[in-house]
């Protein structure tokens, strides 16, 4: 590993997991003085940030490191970063990258921290990144795994999977987010973790209408099991590896998502289950769950390359309005009896 | 499918498990007027099971159907019985088994439901059946999955899988347990289904242990992805198949023994994880949780193939008393930074 480290990290985006991340990679690097900057779209956030090192909007009771500045300006957070940290949201990283890349660095390495399909598109956010940007894919990682932000911030012992076609890329974010409360696994598979990152929160709303309807841990654990199938089927037929998505950023973040009242979109599915409308359910959040936005994008990519995923398409059957979620958990189970490799 | 139904079904035990499956079997046959018999070892369970339709030991508020009756005497319940279910400990199978066996029909199919290593001999159930009774590996089946009883008695969606050597013998139990609540699917590969259920019940108590020490959804769920790639591990080094563990008996039951509070195993970890000493785990449960009575052979059975089980290995070392469930965590994620494939 030749590759030197950062004069600096950039960090865009001041939501929870874009904070909690900037933390994560300022503990890891403080031995080594590099200063962490996040760019907040709110200049009252990047003052709270800069001067009580808190950022009670989304992580109260969480003290940033002293290595963590903040600023609104885009420019000068970017100005001599060689690593940018994009944790923006994913419908808007097209626009929002195309304002700032100007700003980076030559040699600038990007990690998404995003989790998302483009809608129109059905791109990955690494692929809106290389094209957008024009850097090579050796510059572009993601990252992924089991990681309720919430659950960092209190330092809760975590492991991840930071992913990019080059191995040494991969190797060095890992090292730079290495924290005693965070381990960093590396792989060359960046489609197959940026998946089973997006398609989690898909089934992760199905679960989640399962335990809205009342429905127990083996219901729930049927439907963890094949969508996890059907996440795998789409990866391979993409060209990604099937022991992806059984690692920690296919297994391990579904379970954690569906494990967790943390989830936003495991608790957007519940509200489903519960017999709320999709709008109530938007009206009671404070953010869109991500998996309504994708959902709809990742059934149209099953369909391109003829993939069944039957989770998938009952979530949007009822998000659109042409199932009910009373209907729903039938339909998954009331398949004839076969192999079990036959399942769908 | 050629094979006739069968004029009735024994199910040897009467606990939890076994009655539940029971209920099971007479809810998807009561149409044919088949009768399905439990034994069981008491004479008071047998006649509160024959006279009241009840076994409120195991399962309070569940009407069994009228279909199944009850005795203690294992020769009455075994004659005419073409197909056996065994629900006994697994240390009390090999002498109980040599017992009955002599009234077994010539023609009889015997499905085991325990899940357990044979301490000793390291043998599986399926194995310690074909060795104590002599039948053929195409009339002894295994059913495993995310099958928490009391779920299933309170006839919330479930699927399961039943594997055996010869399909037409899965199949025919699959029709045979085929249930509006109970959906089995089929699958040959019998050392995976059986191991998957065997080693989930000790990656249960580490969970526990990471729940009882306080740690989150990020933690477990890494406990969980690497649990199930130790246990897929072990499989393909004995023969088995990769996809079995991916499935309902593998991943799927995994995930519902960790995520439910109804699991001895998840239990017994999460008092461990307390604090308490395996005695008093002990002296608090009405039974021994099976992943405290397996752990060891599973350990053995791994180190006899050269496979590495370091989670299971951390767990024989807290019940042996040999580390303390605060090493245990940090010891299973202070590994050092590689590739996700390589992990352990």
């Amino acid at each position: 590993m030749t590759k030197p480290l950062p004069r600096k990290i950039a960090v865009m985006g001041a939501g929870s997991w874009g904070t909690t991340f900037a933390k994560v990679m300022a503990d890891a690097v403080a031995e080594h003085n590099i200063q962490v900057e996040i760019w907040a779209r709110r200049e009252d956030a990047a003052v709270e940030i800069r001067e009580n090192h808190t950022n009670s909007r989304y992580l109260r009771n969480t003290k940033l490191p002293a290595n963590i500045s903040a600023s609104s300006d885009q420019q000068a957070v970017l100005a001599g970063a060689d690593l940018v940290v994009l944790a923006i949201p994913s419908q808007s990283l097209r626009a929002e990258l195309d304002k700032f890349k100007e700003f980076f660095e030559p040699e600038v390495t990007v990690l998404s921290l995003m989790k998302g399909l483009e809608r129109g598109t059905d791109m990955r956010m690494s692929q809106v990144i290389a094209e957008v940007s024009g850097l090579p894919e050796e510059r572009i990682a993601v990252l992924s795994g089991p990681n309720l932000a919430m659950e960092i911030a209190r330092e809760q012992p975590t492991a991840s999977v930071v992913a990019c076609s080059d191995e040494d890329t991969a190797g060095w974010i890992a090292q730079l987010c290495s924290a005693a409360y965070f381990r960093p696994y590396t792989n060359d598979d960046v489609l197959g973790v940026e998946l089973g990152g997006i398609v989690k929160n898909v089934i992760a709303l199905a679960v989640g209408m399962c335990d809205g309807m009342g429905m127990g841990d083996n219901t729930k654990s049927t439907v963890i099991t094949r969508g996890l199938a059907e996440t795998m089927r789409l990866v391979l037929a993409l060209g990604g590896r099937m022991e992806t998505l059984s690692g920690l950023s296919g297994l391990g973040d579904l379970v954690a998502t569906c494990s967790s009242s943390l989830s936003r979109n495991n608790t957007a599915g519940r509200l489903l289950g519960q017999g709320l409308f999709l709008e109530e359910v938007n009206d009671r959040m404070s953010q869109t769950a991500e998996g309504i936005k994708s959902a709809r994008a990742v059934l149209d990519l099953s369909r391109a390359n003829n993939v069944e995923m039957p989770i998938t398409e009952a979530v949007v059957m009822v998000l659109e309005g042409t199932l009910s979620v009373e209907n729903m958990a039938q339909r998954l189970l009331s398949r004839e009896l076969k192999s079990e490799g036959e399942q769908q």
